[in-house]
């Protein structure tokens, strides 16, 4: 019974630690991690390389910083540019860090509503500055799978593979904001570590839908966690005992993943429910995995903004 | 007589210091600009001040640098966001240096065929960040007069005017890069103070199609050229006895801006002629100022990348 | 009974949460933090706030953002330099980040071995650019109390004070990295917010001596604050259900503080019995707090290198 | 006879070009140089790559953007720390240039009155972060010579190439700000090339004691003036006909080094007479090259701060 409880729907990031992941903090064994000895959280950056099929990982307080420490470590030369899409989470939602803080140059190209972008502006975007003054290098790609501006949508293996053939001809790198990548995987049936099988690094949050109270984990190359280790530090990202949040992430990651699939039928029963409403325009034939949106409301529902599904546990 | 000679169409930034202008450098009166002593850079100074309609102004070695002190000064907190066009020079030429040198992050605006921005992109652009903390400030908007990857087209008065109550009504400055701000004036048959009148701030190119051999100069009030001739030094635009420069500068302004006309007239010819040859796609109704376009040529002539016409003195 | 227990001295920051810490964080309740609604966090900042004796308070994952952060919210414009020890936290051992990440100028000034900075070297160091192009703008004098390089040595009210005037008479911030604050308190037998009386910001650390598993605390103005929070979240600081941690932190705030003046007193013991060890040298009357030095140790204990006192639990 | 004349003795920064100077500007052939094709910048460029020893040589307007570009291209990934004197001109007197616009932390450490700093404390100051996650990289050492703030001073080539190999041996750069390199080099009697030949680049002022109107050169190898080029764009220091600037600096090399021994005699008889005025403090013996320095003034002379003497011609 769910008698007297608020579905707060505001978003995915509102989802609260199960009993499970209490217990599993309560318990934690816990060390120095920035002195490189939490053993609770080495174990859980190796089970998140082993699922994302990656060499390493970092757990880092969020996925705002996942994704400004992967970007940074990419561009760390100055004059760097990133490729990435115009409603991009990166672009739109971090406050413009890689530039402010970073240094880096955005050049943005148009997201297709399924969270796309068209390989030939992709390749038409990139800037070698060899024989030029004008330009600054393009080092990086950025995707994001799924798409939350998108309304949750996936990019599949496919697609992501091509872009990641773009990358590589041209000598870039490839980053995958994967805060939902979970969700991707589950709508699409496809293991996580195929769909970032191109990327030189992801970003995975777990205190979305996964449920863990923070945290998100950086994954790529050895060489690449060492680079992304500093400059967690540089930041201010190094926590201490932080297996106390491993703990918990790992059992986010063991128990909910399998629950994804019910989020995603329950956003499509609730989208479904929400157009039969007069003035309400839903398309329910776009959610693919656990977002919902409401396109158009003519009548003011004061902070119903965007609606995030997340089912109460 | 032209005998013998090439004409070089490369760019209008290949124009030569005339006889007179050689005379005026040769014989500049010259002291210590840093100190702020030199009497030909003041009265060039207070000259494009008076023809611009601002308080004061600066001179400084190049249109980046004119672009990206305007720019730093009026983005001079961190966490700043600018609105401009995707195809302005300052976000496709100036390698990316807002960011890697100021660390502001560019908001790009799809740019119209004419140089404009649709005013309800402008403004669906702008960022508060009051009450969130998810986005950059918006603190400026950039236009480009006349808009140099858009052909040359000039931006009307009426139009820069609009912008400038959009920026004002939002809190916003207005910064115009008008390095061919005269080729604007001349072909529209406006001042050049009516052009830029809702501008903050103006940087204008002596030598470009003005035939200047170096220098910028950036104008707005009293407070902003302040703090751009502090910025001017940090980045080490600052000369000393720059007298010699802005002699030759102000020669330009008086001798050569009523010859843009022919400039004009010239690159209309020089279309047509081009449009008759064979694989040519040449639209010579769109030539509004000195900029002739070749467009999808289908044959390669290396090197032949864009045409500018400046008529040899 | 402490049998088979190694006894790890190599930082304060190596402790573990109690059982009562962990009790806290498995029945802690929370909220998305991010959109302000933790009641946690929120209880545990009002109670840092009170402390200190500050207007606010903002939890942080680590010492340096909470620096990191101070730093970049007093320095908010280009061109900003801060004044501080050349034996200091921030300047040695945080990365160069206020430069690397924030752009800011550190301009040192030595410290002398009880931590201090002479009043007239600070004033000396003060630099205003009015009038002036060649120099940045002082806008902070840093402290730190207790001070790790020097051996963590204590502040006085008295001397901070008279910083603080200085400050105040320059127009300049004044901010206090206070990663050891209570252990100054203690040692001195002065409340934290009368150490902190003059500073516009404190950095406090929780995870150190006091034993929480993460996380540190910045206090200052509403004002200061509120930006700390924007940037927070720039950096990816922004923690989702952060009361977890804050659970754990506002016990260790409650039931640790009133145990350091035991490792005050057994960091002597140690000391007295260090000194007695043939080729060691330790100045055990230079302990003032939970720090003992070895200096100019003839052999090589690898590894060995700064012994930091914290009781086993 | 120089009757009428004030002897302008603020700064050698104040010498006005000469009567040859400004025929050559007259007669300059130019082009645009930003392309690469300024025939009078190319010779004056070849020119000081011979005098100084190195592969080659960049134009740029003023000793600040000199200094900014070569510590930024040594310094070009995120993170980097330089050593220099903490009376150097770059720290001192350039805006703090290097964090505010480069984001490179610097590493200050005593100066010594003879511009010299001890060896043992550059190698003390070295940092490297191999297995280190809390401190900046060292990339860089500067020196400067003649060292402005220690009243003109001369490095001679046996400390310099001490240096040089401190640095070769730590895999660091050195760079040296031979603003008046040329004083140095003729007050020692030492050739130019041997006072820099340890050092991977070097800035070279034209417009102090040597007269030219404006400029500056970065001299190193191709690879670095490569970089350097690009750089110079990003900042705006890129000038289209700066030939006119290079044929003047081109004459000043030529005509004035030989004067700068007389520069140097002059300073020494003004120190000599001034320090039997009463009340004036000058250490007679002290001057090295062209400055002379009067300490602990007890009267107020205002403005007169720092005395450097430049003959009239």
């Amino acid at each position: 019974m769910v008698a007297n409880k608020v579905v707060d729907l505001r978003s995915d990031t509102v989802t609260k630690p199960s009993e499970s992941m209490r217990a599993a903090m309560a318990a934690a064994e816990v060390d120095d991690d920035v002195l490189g000895a939490d053993p609770t959280a080495h174990r859980f950056e190796e089970e998140m390389a082993r699922i994302t099929g990656k060499e390493a990982a970092l757990f880092v307080p969020s996925g705002t910083m996942a994704n400004l420490i992967s970007v940074l470590v990419h561009c760390d030369t100055r004059g760097s540019e990133v490729i990435l899409g115009d409603k991009s989470h990166i672009h739109v939602y971090e406050n413009g860090g890689i530039s402010t803080i970073g240094g880096v140059h955005p050049k943005t190209v148009k997201n297709n509503p399924d969270g796309t972008i068209d390989i030939d502006k992709i390749v038409a975007a990139i800037r070698h500055p060899d024989g030029s003054l004008y330009y600054p290098t393009t080092r990086l790609i950025c995707l994001e799978n799924t798409h939350a501006n998108c309304g949750g949508k996936c990019l599949s293996a496919e697609y992501t593979n091509k872009v990641g053939e773009v990358a590589k001809s041209h000598g870039l790198k490839l980053h995958i904001d994967g805060a939902r990548i979970f969700n991707a995987s589950v709508a699409l049936g496809v293991p996580v570590h195929q769909l970032v099988k191109a990327a030189d690094s992801v970003s995975v949050c777990i205190s979305k839908g996964l449920g863990a109270p923070v945290g998100s984990v950086i994954v790529g190359s050895n060489a690449f966690v060492e680079k992304a280790k500093i400059l967690r530090k540089t930041l201010g990202g190094g926590m201490r005992q932080v297996g106390i949040l491993c703990a918990a992430a790992h059992v986010a990651v063991r128990e909910t993943v399998s629950k994804l699939a019910d989020d995603h039928r329950r956003a499509k029963v609730l989208a479904d429910g929400l157009k039969k409403i007069k003035h309400f325009t839903v398309d329910s034939t776009s959610v693919e995995t656990n977002m919902v949106s409401l396109l158009d409301l003519p009548i003011d529902f004061s902070g119903l903004h965007c609606i995030t599904f997340k089912y109460p546990t």
